[in-house]
This record gives C-alpha cells, structure tokens and sequence, in this order.
C-alpha cells in the first residue's frame, strides 16, 4: 500500500476498506473461505454447514435515538449470518471499556443484548472483559461473533454464483434512518420528526423469504458504505451488472431533508436493519407481498434488476430520468457508525 | 454491584472480573453454557461438539520482547480451544484501528497472525476492521474468536467435573515470563538474561498428553491473574481442595529476581504459553517425560495435588516451610498485560 498510515477511511467498509483486505489480509491470511470477501465465513465442522462471522462495534454515541451499542453488537452480527442463510445459534461477546465507565451503562447495554439476542433466537455463551485505562478507548467497544447453521438448500447463499440475468433487486425497507438517528443525536438536531436508528435482527424476516430457498439469489445486510457499496460488491468483476431506479429506493421524507442539508446521498448512509435481496423475477411480487405484511419490511420495495448491459458495473436512473454510474463509497462520510 | 464505575481490576481476570462477570452478565446473559464461567463454551451444531471462545487483545506495547499483539491474539485463543479439548479449526478477527497507526506494522503483526495460525492448524476466515480517531483508541486492540472440534471421549475437558481426590497438578513451564518481558519493556529494565513473552499456540503440546484423555480431567491455560487465580477457580465451591508446593512450581531466577524487586508474586504473573493440568495420578510421572520430550514442556513439574482436606481452598507450602492459602487476584498488578 502506498499509503503509510491507516485512515479513517480505511474502516469506512467501502473503497479502502477493501484495499486493506486485499493488500494485508488476504495476502497474508490466505485462504480459499476469506476471497469471498464476505461478511460471513462458510465453514464446514464435521457433517455441518456453518457460517461464522464477527464485527466489532464503536459506534459513538454509545446511546442513541431507537438504540445503544449493545443491541447494535446483537442485531449486526445477527444479520450477517441471515444474509448468509444460516439460522443464528451462538453469540461471544468481547467488551473493552474505558476505566471509569459507568456500571449502570454497562447494565442497560447488558440488558438490550440480552433482550435481542432473545428476539433473533441466538444465545451469548462466551465472553471477555478487557478494561483500559483512560483515554485509552473511548467509553466501550464490543466485538460480537456469531455462528449458525446453514440448514440444506441454501448453501447457495454464500456468494454471488447463483445470480442471473433478469433476477430482480428488492430493498426490504428505508435507507438511512441509522445513520441520520446517528448524526441527528451528535449533532443536536431538531427534527420535525424524529428518526429512530433501524437496529434489529432481521432473522423472523428473512426466514419467511426462504421458505423456497431457491428463489433466493443472494442477500446482503446493507450496513457501512450503504446501498452503492452493497451493490458495486455484488457485481463486481461479475458478467453481470446491476440497474436500479432511484424513484424505487425507499427513503424517509425526513431523512432526505437531513441528506439534503448535509450534501449526503442515502446511497451511503449506513443501515442496521435493511436487506438487499437478489432474486427469482417470477417471485419477486410474491416476495415484496410476503415482506409487507412483515412488520421490519412494510416498505420493501424492487428497487432494480440484473443486467447483461454493463457486466461489473452499477447504474442508476435518477428521478429526473438521467442516468449515473453508482461507485463504491471511497472516504469516509460518518466514522463510527457502528 | 456497589461500586458505580469500571476499574481497571474489572478487566484482570481475578476477583473484580469475577464480580463483573457473575452480576451482571451472568444475570442477564442466562444459559448453562455460560455457566461454567470458562474462556470457552461447549455448543452442540447439529451433530458435532464445538468449542467456541473468544478474546479482545489490548496488550501494551504492541511489539514487546518474544512477540507482538497479533502472535498473542491467535496463541491466547488457540490455547482457549486446545484447554477445552479441542481440536482448533477456525479462527475470526475484529481489528480496532488508531487513525495513524503505521501500516508496516499492521503488515508485521498480520505476519504474525498467519505464521501463528499455521503453527496451530488452524485457518483466520473472517474478519472486520473499525478505525477511530486518534486518541480514541491506543493503537490497536484485536479481538480473536475461534472455534474448534471436541473429539469424542475429551467431552469431559469442558469442565472440572472429572477432577477426583488425589489427582495430581502438573504445571507445564515457568510461569511469569510473559508478564516480567512487558514489563521490562514498559520500564526499560536491563536484565542480566532478556526475558522474552511465552506467547505460542500449545496445541502441538497438548495432542501429546491427550493420548489417552480421560487421563488429563481438566486443563486451563494461565493467563490472566495467574496461578493463583487458575488454580482457585478450579476448586471453588467444589468438595475438594489444592495443595501446592511453591518449591515445585518452576519459575526463571530472572523472572523471581524482578519479582523481588517490584513485589510480584510469580502465582498472579500472566502467562501465554502455560498450561495447570489435572491428571489420573498413575499417569503423572509419564505425562512429565512426555512433556518434557515437548520443546514447550521442557520444565514441566508436578506442583501439587487434589485433597479433601480443605475443600474449595488452595493451600501453598512455602520453600521455608510454612503454608498458606491462596486467594484470586484482586486488583490488577500489569493492567493491559494481554
């Protein structure tokens, strides 16, 4: 790398991000299970298929409109191993907090883990404790690692192989509400309305979407880096490219207004409870009905489709009628986001 | 809990981590498996026993004598699995980033990390990397979570259920190293003999004495809080007890010679390569020559054994002759020695 500090943009999940993976990692650690590139690790343990990921979480404020880090550190890595396919099992828990933390903060984050790791069906089974004197880390940080079973049938979830042309993009719900909850409680914003962080564990959701498995392509939580990210990844260096209309892309009206103040585009904005989903265009109507009547996908929405047009690439049209090549998040709009 | 803020002795893994741990994660967290208060859990997927255990590294300095943050961050959890039975296969891990933290050294401790893994067996397949501002974090923290297989008949290695009156402790090495190489690089002491870190995967060491398993009733790797606290938290509340003898627990002359000169117990040092085994007394001697073939066993020692005498309690001969009991840790002699 020519670059010989790490950046903050190095932790953004998009362009430099996955620079670092790439030139340090994946040069490093190889392995065939991390080129995927994914969130998630396919792992195989004696006869069973298992997924396995982790994330780590420092997120700031630690307290925030419709959430805390701790439920953020469940519904995350929850999430990642839906988009896998896998049914979420067991959670370990790695806390490092600053000396002089107050214990009753510790006790409500405590507490909102508890009570979505009880939602999404996973149980916490290992943990550690590291305290760092002041100034040392900022308030805490939580790792969560996650695994889960990948049931038969839904192997193909694991990458982008099963993807074709014609298949249908959905977005299951409204972009950037974690994100602008985020910056609205840092910032002191007076919103008309005000808008509340998405986290959640999504499983309920996506496991009414798989009762065909098949139908399913390829999903992904669309976290750091936002929608542009999720899906340059999906068709990068793939045969395939991926076309999607603005007007389609659910969006407050209150967040839009805040993008619009700001100079954001909700392309980026970072999510903890929204799903991109590929899939089967013959059920892609049948899906969108089935999530609405979920109450985390009441605006789901098939915001695209996949294309032979121009393979690697993903372009937009915009709600004027133009049309723009969508790239990857490169920098950094809001560290620490989750 | 009383005290209405985190002290750095919450993170030593002695009697305030115990607290922290049993009032309120434990109370919040409810399951069996994370009763048994180890480093790591025993989960059932589908048709395979697993362990799975995980640990945030926040070791300061980040390159110390004998090693760097990444060579302790897969031993120190490779040798969570191998105490617990098993056989470690996949290991995630989450990177926290300083903005400004060099990249040549990241290189250097990801180096480190797959030479590690590859000494271990075991494969890095996925991970996460957050950057934070400077002064948000001290360089860098990593967290490594890893699962492992349990073979069958080393079921019982999950906890100290197995362990019967008369049993015999072996210590497999000096203890302290670790500890005294931070500190000598914290305090730039000039010692006579360099003391370098212990940090190394175990699991070659191990396999060796798990041959026949039901002959090792319980194993714990001694870290965090020492001896002291491994061999107090294998008897507590348990109908029997330890006596140890302090002229059998093998220690450097220059690890004890800084020991005498900061007033370090070398039973609190941390350890990164060194394991307490309770072993079937018919087998003890013959487990030491095994041992000691092992170029990480080479000063493997019997040091005491179970009794009934004084159940729950640890008792220590001391070299002059006298006894006395041994308590956990409290406080926290070497805060971020891991």
């Amino acid at each position: 790398m020519s670059k010989k500090i790490i950046r903050i943009g190095h932790g953004s999940g998009g362009r430099l991000s996955r620079e670092l993976i790439e030139e340090i990692f994946l040069k490093h650690f190889q392995n065939p299970m991390l080129e995927d590139l994914s969130d998630s690790a396919r792992i195989q343990l004696g006869a069973e298929h298992i997924s396995f990921t982790t994330d780590s979480y420092v997120i700031d404020p630690v307290f925030f409109p419709g959430g805390d880090i701790g439920q953020l550190a469940v519904s995350g890595t929850v999430n990642d191993l839906c988009v896998s396919g896998a049914i979420p099992k067991y959670l370990s828990t790695g806390f490092i907090i600053e000396e002089g933390f107050p214990v009753n903060d510790l006790i409500q984050i405590t507490k909102s883990m508890a009570r979505e790791a009880d939602e999404a069906g996973i149980k916490i089974v290992a943990g550690d404790t590291k305290v760092v004197r002041r100034g040392q880390c900022d308030k805490i940080f939580i790792n969560t690692s996650g695994v889960g079973i990948v049931p038969e049938g839904r192997e193909h979830l694991k990458n982008q192989d099963s993807i074709k042309v014609g298949d249908k993009i959905i977005i299951t719900g409204t972009l950037g509400d974690h994100a602008i909850a985020i910056l609205s409680a840092r910032e002191n914003l007076l919103l008309d309305e005000e808008i509340l962080s998405d986290a959640t564990p999504l499983v309920s959701m996506t496991e009414k979407v798989l009762h065909n498995p098949a139908d399913v392509r390829f999903m992904r939580d669309i976290t750091r880096g936002g929608l542009a990210t999720v899906l340059v990844e999906t068709c990068h260096k793939r045969s395939y490219g991926i076309r999607i209309s603005e007007k389609e892309i659910p969006t407050k009206k209150s967040v839009r207004a805040v993008c619009e103040l700001y100079g954001f585009d909700p392309l980026y904005l970072a999510n903890e409870g929204k799903i991109m989903m590929v899939v089967n265009p013959d059920k892609a109507e049948l899906m969108i009905k089935t999530l609405k009547q979920h109450r985390l996908g009441k605006h789901a929405s098939i915001a695209g489709e996949i294309t032979d047009k121009h393979p690697g690439k993903v372009v937009m049209r915009s709600i004027v009628g133009g049309q723009r090549i969508v790239e990857m998040l490169s920098g950094e709009m809001l560290p620490r986001i989750c």
